[in-house]
């Protein structure tokens, strides 16, 4: 390949570290396809670095020592955190969304990657630094949010069944009380899906008192892993006391008031 | 803002443009970001637009008339997707997959962003032309996978659910066979879902008759939309005949012969 101007290799660096975010890439990978120096390559890092703090478009890390490189960090700016609240709330404040049964039809949003994919972006930046091994949520709904949050994350994704399915091998299973129907249901999950030791964040897509969350910790702890936190798109104002207290939620539902439906976004996530 | 350089220029519009694939983007918005001249935009996206191509690293198109701009489209270079075919065939052909019954345990590539988001970024490359409007799949292993290829191709999501779900109003159901049970079930998906006159791209983890997928089919043409076609990851080599034919796969399962797991990849996906 003929060598390239600077131009050329800041656009290719900015997309190689966007394409896959919490991923370490060593100077050496970029030495080796730009066929450049290492001091040049560490000043073009030095401007993508700064391309991206001045245009808030997220953070480039430097990691030191023998696994080290660079990284890159979503950061979501903070003008863009309030056009997506906005506009969750305002999409989901439509009163065409209330269904038979006084629901509130949801699932479009939740299967948006153009809202899923900035939410995850949220969820991905505070736990950049919290070592998560593993995404997990439960079947169905929850799962298109978690998905895009593992790949920001750039970890896997573990899906726990509602279901025990023949084709997993063997499993663990607990029962749990789902705040949405008032059952008690069962949830499953692989046994080799989360090796021990691992540092597992919960991602789901609705939160009333938190039992299904306590019941993926329980998962989590049976096999010998640990749950750094869980983060939802959107919690109920009731029940105020949660069973699953470290948790973040991007919209409070307080309830169909009225023929309105009042949603107030968490403002704690602008901060 | 201060006026940018023309690097800085470079590395953000490859930022803003790899970030939302498949999305226009008008010259204005980005003579706005920068405080820029027109023919000085233009210039920049020549440059960015020569680098992707340069590199592999993906398309630049522009669009013209009134509703014109740039877009983004992904595409996985020749060699990266030789990497990906003989990871997956080397990753699925471990023995260990192999769990009571005679399942293949797969669940865990079909969880993991490193691998399903370069599958969804070949499905989106093919179809990236079908003005799809949807992208439609079965819960729920296939969530996952639907949700990248619908992240690359800039549209929502639509996921056909396996019970009647109260929360969601209105619904249409249709039965099929599973290939994988064997058994007559039922899917569902909410009416509001897909809108008349709508492009609907299928993707599942699994294929064997395509039962599966002609079902979906039925769904969306009571929808009174229509399937530009469908992905999966992997199909079965029998039945040869599938009920559904405008199909890509990945790979092929020829099966489990003589305590080994054979798989094939699809090589045309090379041309």
């Amino acid at each position: 390949m003929k060598k390239m101007k600077r131009n050329e290799r800041i656009g290719a660096i900015v997309k190689v570290l966007s394409d896959k975010p919490n991923a370490i890439f060593t100077l050496s990978y970029f030495t080796e396809l730009f066929n450049s120096a290492k001091s040049t390559i560490s000043e073009d890092i030095a401007i993508v670095k700064s391309i991206m703090e001045e245009l808030n478009l997220g953070k480039v890390e430097t990691i030191s020592g023998a696994a080290g490189g660079v990284k890159f960090i979503p950061v979501l700016n903070k003008e863009k955190k309030e056009k997506l609240l906005n506009n969750l709330v305002s999409e989901l404040s439509d009163l065409n969304r209330i269904v038979p049964g006084g629901f509130l039809y949801i699932a479009d949003i939740l299967c948006n990657p153009r809202y899923i994919k900035e939410v995850g972006e949220v969820f991905a930046e505070k736990y950049s630094h919290s070592g998560v091994d593993y995404v997990m949520t439960v079947e169905t709904k929850g799962i298109p949010l978690a998905t895009l949050t593992a790949e920001r994350l750039n970890v896997p994704l573990v899906i726990a069944r509602n279901e025990n399915k023949i084709s997993e091998g063997s499993k663990l299973s607990i029962n749990y009380v789902s705040g949405s129907t008032g059952k008690v249901q069962t949830m499953y999950v692989a046994k080799k899906a989360i090796p021990n030791g691992s540092n597992v964040l919960i991602v789901d897509d609705f939160m009333r008192a938190g039992g299904t969350i306590k019941g993926m910790e329980e998962i989590v702890k049976e096999l010998n892993s640990k749950v750094v936190g869980a983060c939802v798109l959107m919690e109920t104002k009731t029940p105020e006391i949660k069973m699953y207290k470290n948790y973040m939620s991007i919209l409070f539902l307080e309830g169909i008031i009225n023929g309105k439906i009042i949603i107030h976004p968490n403002e704690d996530i602008l901060k």
